[in-house]
């Protein structure tokens, strides 16, 4: 977990967005999901202030995880660069990275439920390598953007 | 589409629960689901209340569909007869079947979103077989069965 | 309290609906009520199946209370006719019966958030007398009757 | 209606908060309100960027309406000036400001739909006069500020 829109959360003090709790627990019980999970904060950010040393942080930490699988939420808008250091990084695993266009918090609008099934389910059973998955669908690392003006995730050759 | 709690509704006049419009759509919208998605609604009944006939005309569809790769939301008491009833027609494509422990309609507490997410995450990535979707996993059709004291799905060798 | 509708949950073991706790507390919490509420349970059921004696309970309670302002969430199919048995025992204190045509539980569909605030904010400055709050208004107990085909609460002369 | 925080929306693209469209309609469709409303959109601001020509339009839409009894919504932190502005004119109706501390469109923890059941009772039936009403209260204009460290509005003498 290392924050993003996904796990945002409003403060009526002052009417801004923060970081207070991640929902991953809440959502995985939600989910009457079964499996042997193990939940680690790295850190609480919004991508777009992500910097090279949050990065290193994230890719020391998928390298000396003892799981092969790993999925990562993470905040959208800088997602395919961390993809492509883990994807550098070539640690024979397989990660996937998730996050959300409206906040978990916001109830009934935010698709961070779905993309947390999808990535769940694409973790278990793609080959190693690393993974983007938003709108229903796993992007590889190298070839995929976010699309600024819609919000959607394109392949591109 | 098949019905079971997954789309299942509240009447205001009666207090009982009944199918008003499948939330299919509306899903994959907020899902923010990029996949061309032919959504076809077979029925919509409890699985407590599927017939043999009902069955027929489910794997009648999945054997006349042109696709490879099926989805089919079932409610969960009979989830596992119709998947072996699929399983033993052979029909050489992905099959997954999912369902809700709570209506999508319930809102906040319902599993239906991660469950449609992770459902189509296996759809696209599993080999051609009969699968059930629930509780973040995947089951082969053949070895599992719903635990109807936890509502739970357990593996069985 | 008394049950009805407003706080029903789902059992999703067996797909009915039934009481498992009251919502009230977390919903003056969510409405960030700051006046000084005694929350009492006095039973838990379909107000079809109350019986007179049900009935009489109720009208001991509000009789026994040292409050004078007294809000009872009831279900909506006979909220009339404990309204009534209210108003025949002159009580000489404010009562206001709210109650909800879609449970709490439901989320973002349910009508019973908003009937409690407008049922919290009737009962502080109506005069004494016994009323039914629904549909955004107060209606006096003795001049109102649910529409059972509409579920709208209607006044007559 | 005038914005404020009850109003807000997520914009996905941006991550920021905005004003897309009022929720009061459908607010009132789902609180099943029967009473006869006329909905106006005076402005849609943040109330801290509220100007005196602002509070000068809602001064005088309220002046040459043609009811006696008014509800505003309105952002939480100057809905006193408004409220003391209002009280000035001496207009001899009911009006009655209310507002959220978390936006409507935020689902299950938003206090808005409560709020708004309680604002539409207390005008309907309090004394002409200008009042806030919030946490399940109302307040005289001339004595009530709110608390910027809770968020919670409080009397004074």
């Amino acid at each position: 977990m290392t924050g993003g829109t996904f796990d945002k959360d409003y403060n009526f003090i002052n009417g801004e967005l923060y970081f207070k709790d991640t929902h991953l627990k809440e959502m995985f019980d939600r989910g009457r999901c079964t499996l042997d999970i193990d939940i680690k904060t790295l850190m609480m950010v919004d991508s777009l202030e992500m910097t090279d040393e949050d990065r290193e942080i994230i890719r020391h930490n998928c390298a000396r995880s003892s799981s092969e699988k790993i999925l990562i939420t993470h905040g959208t808008d800088r997602m395919v660069d961390t993809a492509i250091e883990l994807e550098n990084a070539n640690l024979d695993k397989t990660i996937v990275i998730t996050g959300a266009m409206i906040p978990y918090a916001f109830g009934t609008s935010s698709d961070g439920f779905f993309n947390l099934g999808s990535a769940l389910a694409f973790v278990q059973v793609l080959d190693p390598g690393v993974y983007i998955v938003m709108n229903g669908r796993y992007f590889p690392a190298e070839s995929v953007k976010k699309n600024r003006k819609t919000g959607y995730f394109e392949p591109f050759a």
